[in-house]
C-alpha cells in the first residue's frame, strides 16, 4: 500500500516520498518497508530503520523518512494494524472435532481439530473454537466469539458476542464453597452458572467460577487480563479493566468502569462502586464508593495512603527524634 | 417433587400450599416453580419470585409462599441441590480417547474423547477423565475421582478417592530447583512425585509441583481453590482450605485444618502448625504454632497486627503531634 | 550399579560395603537399595533407611551405611539422578496428531496424540510436543525443547533450544492493551510476538504475552516458575530466576541474573538492572539499579526496609511513649 493511500485513510498529512508500505512494526523492529508510530516525540532521539513514521501533528518531519501527521498516532497505528494484520485461525468444522447432536451452529462457525462441543450447545454465527477448547452442555457462545486453545467453558454458561477467551481460561468451574461439619469441609454443590456480556476479553489461564446458586456475571465490555481469579456469585459491571493476577473473592459486586491494577485482592461480599480505581497489589477489605481511588493493603483512599506512606518512609528518623526528645524531657517510660 | 415430600426429607415443618417444586435456585433467580433458601432472615426484606422458601426455625411464615422450616437452611439447601442436580459427564470409554496397553481400569470408568491415559496407569472404579485430561505413566487415580477438561497429571502421581481436579490444574510438574554454577542455573532433575489424599479438591489452573526427591503430599479432605501454587516437597495436612492464588514455596510443612485467605504467600522451608488461620495477602516468613491467627506481610499474630495498624492509620497526626512537642521542647535534632 | 562405580563417577571416596544401588531417593523415602544425599550433616541426627549416603568431605562415616564423600553432595546427587532417571515421553509422530503441510520437522521429533502443529512451523531436532500442546503458525521451536501437555504457543513465536515449557503454559497470548474512547476500551491489535532464548524453563500455567508491536523477549538461561505473568513488550535478560506467581506488567526491562521471590509485582515501563534481588511479595514502582536488593511494597533497598520495619514493629510502644511525653510537656495538640 502506498503511503499516500494510508495518509488518506488516516485523514493525515503526508510529507516525504510516497513509498510502498508492507506493514506496521515496533519502532525498534521496523525496517525500510515498514511504517511505525511515535506517540511521544522524545522517542525520535533514538534511530529507527522504519521507512515511514506516523507522527503527532505539529512535530517536525524527520529527514529521509516518509511522515504521516495525525492527531492521535496510537489510534492511527491501530487502524493501520487492522489493515495489514488479519488473524487467521482456519475455517469450517473439522472432522477431527467432536460436535454432539443437538448442537445449534450458526453460519461460518469454525471448530478446529480436537475441540469438543457438548450436547445442547448453541454457537452463534462466526464463533471460532480452537483445538482443545471445550464447550460444556447447554452453553451459548455469542456471535463472533473466539475460544483459544484449551479454553474451557463449563456447562450452562452464557458467553456474549465478540468475546475473546484466551488459552487455558476456565469459565464456570465450581465456586469454592463448603460448610464445616465436625471439622471437615462439606462441599456445597455449585449449581449456578456464569453469564458473560458482549465484547468481554478474558486473559490466558484466568478463572471465573460458576455461582453456587444463581449466576456470576461479567458485564459488557469488561477486559480481564491473564491469571485473574473471579469467585462465585460475583457481579462485575461494564467496561471494567482488571490487570494480571487480580483476585476477587466470592459474592463481590463491582460497578462500571472500575480499574484494578495487577495482583489486587478483594475480600468476599465487598461492594465496589463505579469509576473506582484500585492500585496494584491493594487489598480491599471494605466497600468503596463511586469514583474513589484506593491503594494499599488494607486499601484506603490514595491521598491518605500517600500521607501515611510519607511518614512511614521517615520512621527511623522520627523514632530517633522521639528518643532525643525523651532524653531532654527526662525518663518518662520504659521504652 | 411435592413440597411436603421435601419437608419430610429435610425433617422440616411445612407451612403453606403443598406446591410442586422443580428445582432450587438463588434468591434473585428463583421463579414460581422453584424453592430457594434464606440463611439470614434480613434477606426477606427484598422480594423473591420463588414459590417456596427454606427458612430457619422460628422465623415467621412469608405470606403467599410455601415455607419449610429447618434448623440449618444451608445444609438443607445442599440436600435439596443434591436431589435436583446431578452432574452428567458422559459414560464409557470413548474410542476417540487414547488408553495405552497395560492400563488397569476399574468398573464404570468414563474416559472421554481426546483424553490420554499412559502406560502403567491405574484408574479405579468410577473415575471420570474428561477431554484433554492427561494421566501420566504409572499414576494411580482413586475411586470416583474426576479430572476435568485439560487437567494434567504428570507421571508417578497418586491421586486419592473422590477428588475433583478442575480444568487446567497441573499436578506433578517439575519443582523449581536449580543450583548455581558460574552464574548459570543448573537444573536439579525433579524425580520425586505428588501424593494426594482422598476427598481433595483442586481448583482450576492450580499447580502442585512434584518433589525433587521424595514426595509432595496433600492430606485427605484438603480443599484448594483456583490458581494456587504449591511448591515441591510440601507436606500439606488434612482438611485445610486454601483460597485463590495462594502461593506456597518449596518444602513447607502445613498441619491440619489450616485456613489460608486469598493471595497468601509462604516462604520456603516454613513450618505451620494445625488449626492456623492466615489472613488474605499475608506473607509468612517464619514458623507458626498450632492455633495461631496471623495477618500482614511479614505475617504476625492478628492481635498485634491490629494494634500496629491502628497506629499506622494515625501516623500523619502522630507525626504532627511529635513536631509540636519538638517545638515546645526546643530544637533537639535536625529532623 | 555398584557403589564403587558411583564413587568413581563422582570422584568421591568410598567407605563401607560396596553394595548394589538401584536408584536415588529422598532422605525420608530411600530404602536399603537406594542412595540418598546429605548436604547438611545436621540432617544425620534423623534416621534413614537408605543403604548408601552421599556426604560432604570431612564428615564421619555413618555406621552400617555405605558412604561416598564428595566436595558438593547436591551436585553429586544431581549427577546420580541423571544416571538413574531418564524421562521417557514417547517416540515418533503419532497418526493421531495433526501436523499441517508446510511444517519442517527435524530428526527424532516426537509429536504425541492430539497435538496440533500449524502451517509454517519449524520443529528442530529432538523437539517433543506432548498431547494437547499447540504450536501456532510460523512458530519455530529449537532443538531439544519439550512442550508439556496443554502448553500453547501462539503464532509467530520463537522458542530456543533445550527449553521446557510446562503444562498449561501460554506463550504469546494477546498483550493487555486498549485505549479509551468514550468510556469504552478499544482493543489495540496485538501483532507482535514472543522470542524465547535457549535453556529457558517456563512453569506450568505461566503466561508470557506477545508484544503489541515488536517483541517480548526472554533471555537465555532464564528460569520461570509456575503461574507467572509476563506482560507484553517485556525484555527479560539472561539467567534470571522468577519464583511462582510473579507478575511483570507491560514494557518492563529486566537485566541479567535477576532473582524475584514469589508474588513479586513490577509496574509497567520499569527498568531493572542486572544482579538485582527482589524479595517475595515486593511491589516495584520505580527503577532499580544493578546489584541492588529490594523488599517491600512499595519496594525499597533491603537495609532501609529493615530499619523501617523495626520501627513499625514497635509502633504501639512508641505511640505510648509519645503520649507520655506529651503529658509531661503539656497539652500541645488535639491528638
Amino acid at each position: 500500500m502506498k503511503a499516500s493511500q494510508l495518509a488518506k485513510i488516516l485523514s493525515g498529512e503526508l510529507a516525504g516520498e510516497d513509498i510502498e508500505i508492507s506493514g506496521i512494526k515496533g519502532y525498534d523492529e521496523a525496517e525500510k518497508e515498514h511504517i511505525t508510530f511515535v506517540a511521544d516525540p522524545s522517542l525520535l532521539s533514538a534511530p529507527t530503520d522504519a521507512g515511514a513514521l506516523i507522527l503527532p501533528k505539529g512535530v517536525q518531519p524527520v529527514e529521509g523518512k516518509t511522515c504521516i501527521f495525525v492527531s492521535n498516532p496510537l489510534e492511527a497505528a491501530v487502524k493501520v494494524a487492522t489493515l495489514f494484520y488479519r488473524e487467521d485461525w482456519g475455517t469450517g468444522v473439522s472432522d477431527k472435532a467432536v460436535v454432539y447432536p443437538n448442537v445449534k451452529l450458526g453460519k461460518n462457525v469454525v471448530i478446529r481439530e480436537f475441540a469438543v462441543v457438548e450436547s445442547g450447545v448453541c454457537l452463534e454465527d462466526g464463533v471460532v473454537v480452537l483445538p482443545f477448547a471445550y464447550v460444556g452442555r447447554n452453553s451459548v457462545v455469542g456471535e463472533g466469539t473466539i475460544l483459544f486453545p484449551g479454553a474451557v467453558v463449563y456447562p450452562n454458561t452464557v458467553v456474549g458476542k465478540r468475546c475473546r477467551i484466551h488459552a487455558g481460561a476456565v469459565v464456570g468451574a465450581d465456586g469454592f464453597g463448603y460448610y464445616e461439619k465436625n471439622g471437615k469441609r462439606v462441599k456445597i454443590p455449585q449449581i449456578g452458572r456464569v453469564v458473560i456480556g458482549n465484547d468481554v476479553e478474558i486473559g490466558a489461564n484466568t478463572c471465573i467460577d460458576r455461582a453456587t446458586f444463581g449466576k456470576t456475571v461479567i458485564g459488557e465490555g469488561t477486559k480481564i487480563d491473564n491469571l485473574v481469579q473471579i469467585g462465585h456469585n460475583c457481579k462485575i459491571g461494564r467496561d471494567c479493566a482488571f490487570a494480571g493476577q487480580v483476585g476477587i473473592s466470592g459474592s463481590v459486586k463491582v460497578g462500571d468502569r472500575v480499574l484494578m491494577g495487577g495482583q489486587v485482592g478483594i475480600a468476599d461480599h465487598i461492594s465496589i462502586g463505579s469509576d473506582v480505581k484500585i492500585a496494584a497489589k491493594a487489598g480491599v477489605m471494605s466497600d468503596i464508593k463511586d469514583g474513589e481511588a484506593v491503594i494499599g493493603a488494607p486499601a484506603m483512599p490514595a491521598a491518605r495512603w500517600k500521607r501515611i506512606q510519607a511518614v512511614i518512609n521517615r520512621l527511623p528518623e522520627i523514632y530517633k527524634l522521639l528518643k532525643e526528645l525523651k532524653k531532654r524531657v527526662g525518663d518518662v517510660g520504659s521504652n
